[in-house]
């Protein structure tokens, strides 16, 4: 892989996956994803831990309401399987018919392992005691001692990680819970879900495809986990690179943000600009250009219409649609005192304000 | 199109292009590009202006050295081959002909119209005449008043933009020149190019795909122009929406960066973060993720080694090969006093800084 062996980056962008003709409803072969990972031989669960710190940074200041991160590892699941007298072969299937809790009830679960799987119905109690346990550090450390679970030397591994990783987690103030998780990654493995309740917006279009085709429940914002094995499927020689990364569905994220602001009636604003250079009177483009450029030069975030002689109604009724917050209103009477009426859109006040200290009203007006 | 009729955005990413055989050293088929673009039914010339006022604005702040930006009109080119007599059905090929008047003298250019391509002498000596001819303003209007030009209602037309152009230009503080443009565009035509002398960067991998697949030369750096026919081409309906948009030639502004970088011993940065989050001994990475999170929740870009006992020599090694200016570094000493050593690390000067005012004392000194 042009020989990166180590690389931190994120990527909001098309990508694609293959499609699965059982998940088509609503959800596309191309879509947007916001991805971030980490490659690199490092010390265990400190990047891992960085994702979920980024994670949960990006659901807060997104404010989509309460949500919760769930972790697990795949080598808990695998040893859980194994000691629970599930077979190799069938750890794959075990893990999808796990994986619809979500939206199945227990008992609908152990009768596709049992009876379509071929499960013995013991096995299928014994897993279903481990996954209705959720927790943190306790929960780890419970399981560690667990007389069945820690014979198992690939769950004690995970769950030696995932003690690790919640100890770093507490240091960057994220509360995660040991819970279910994905088949698809070889060591942790995260989702984060909505818990607010409320209007749940539209069935989850575009989840994100890294956290498996398999991933949807309703309210799933984000997931990811560790792929170790998967860059080196891809290198001539097989030389592994670790990677750890998590995605947000960020089509899916937009479609809540959106709602939410449509339920408060509250304008989605659709522009960074800052002020409109507008004009009262006719033939004023050319000086409509030249405060816009001054504008810029200075780093505001201007706009003009284009057009020679715009109406101000609709210059203004412009601001209104795409929430630009302040016009600068120049007219003849303007010019000639060397000023500008700076127009509040919302509140719809107007005063005179110098071109002299135009640029700094505007930015202290503008100020997030 | 979506019945999308008009909008302003811009794009950073991979872009393709039919391969041209004739092009194919060191340029390849997928290549990243920077494009700007201004679609919808505009008064004319405005948004041109604009999209010249940000090529204008990008090619300063990159301080790339000297450069010059070239306008023309397809209408005036067209005119032009017209009143000197080119049949319509040659316009196309003569433009690309006059387009290598970059790299061949005019007598070449002169005997591949005339002998490959049949001109009669006559008529490539009246070309020859007008594209030798360079100007502002006032060659537009030399031209408006030209007896042969002025009898091409096209090239008045073209020429007529042009002067309005210029007009705009003027209150946006910008000089560019009427000179021979590139065969693509409907109207407006334009092109940046580096004049500094001094060491010419390798030949030209990724020029611009929308400035035209023969628009090469070796100081070209931006292109574009008006393409009101594309998007209808796309349309069931035909509906036209009229475009303008220009091109950044990124990878080779960045070859061109790097290389005054290299040439001047400078190291390019290539990450934004502001402090490396490091450890004078052992056993301290949790009071560096500590430090981090704290950071991070202030705003601050910050880094920490994803290692459990990193040395201090390649914690500070890493900083200088990346450009990170500051490190904070932690050691017994320095927690129990509750500050951190804060050092710069092109001098190399330290400095204790009490823990509550870092955050502030970090953005002060890092200030762009």
């Amino acid at each position: 892989m042009n020989k990166i062996t180590n690389i931190k980056r994120y990527h909001i962008a098309k990508v694609y996956r293959r499609d699965n003709p059982a998940m088509t409803r609503g959800r596309y072969r191309e879509f947007y994803q916001c991805d971030f990972d980490i490659a690199g031989q490092y010390d265990p669960m400190i990047p891992d831990a960085e994702c979920l710190k980024i994670v949960h940074e990006i659901l807060s200041e997104l404010d989509l309401g309460d949500f919760r991160i769930k972790v697990n590892d795949r080598r808990i699941l695998d040893g859980m399987f194994a000691v629970c007298g599930v077979p190799d072969e069938k750890f794959c299937t075990m893990c999808s018919t796990v994986d619809k809790l979500d939206k199945m009830s227990w008992e609908d679960v152990k009768n596709e392992m049992v009876n379509e799987k071929g499960l013995a119905p013991e096995a299928a109690d014994q897993i279903g005691e481990y996954v209705s346990l959720q927790g943190g550090m306790d929960l780890a450390e419970k399981l560690l001692q667990d007389p069945r679970l820690s014979q198992s030397k690939q769950a004690c591994a995970g769950l030696t990680d995932m003690k690790q990783l919640f100890i770093y987690l507490q240091l960057f103030r994220l509360t995660t819970s040991l819970a279910r998780g994905l088949d698809y990654y070889t060591g942790v493995i995260y989702e984060a879900v909505l818990t607010q309740s409320g209007p749940v917006p539209a069935p989850p279009q575009e989840q994100n495809g890294a956290a498996g085709e398999e991933a949807v429940s309703v309210g799933s914002v984000a997931g990811g986990g560790r792929y170790d094995g998967l860059v080196g499927m891809f290198d001539p020689k097989g030389q592994k690179v670790p990677c750890v990364g998590v995605s947000i569905g960020i089509e899916r994220v937009f479609s809540i943000v959106e709602q939410k602001a449509e339920a408060s009636a509250e304008r989605v604003r659709t522009t960074e600009t800052q002020v409109m250079v507008a004009s009262a009177q006719k033939d004023l483009l050319e000086e409509r250009l030249k405060l816009a450029a001054e504008l810029w030069d200075s780093g505001i975030k201007a706009e003009v219409m284009y057009k020679k002689n715009p109406k101000l109604l609709s210059q203004l009724q412009h601001c209104e649609d795409s929430g630009i917050p302040l016009v600068a209103i120049l007219g003849e009477q303007e010019l000639k005192d060397g000023v500008v009426k700076l127009r509040n859109v919302a509140s719809r006040e107007e005063v005179d304000v110098s071109r002299v200290e135009l640029v700094d009203e505007i930015k202290s007006r503008t100020l997030q």
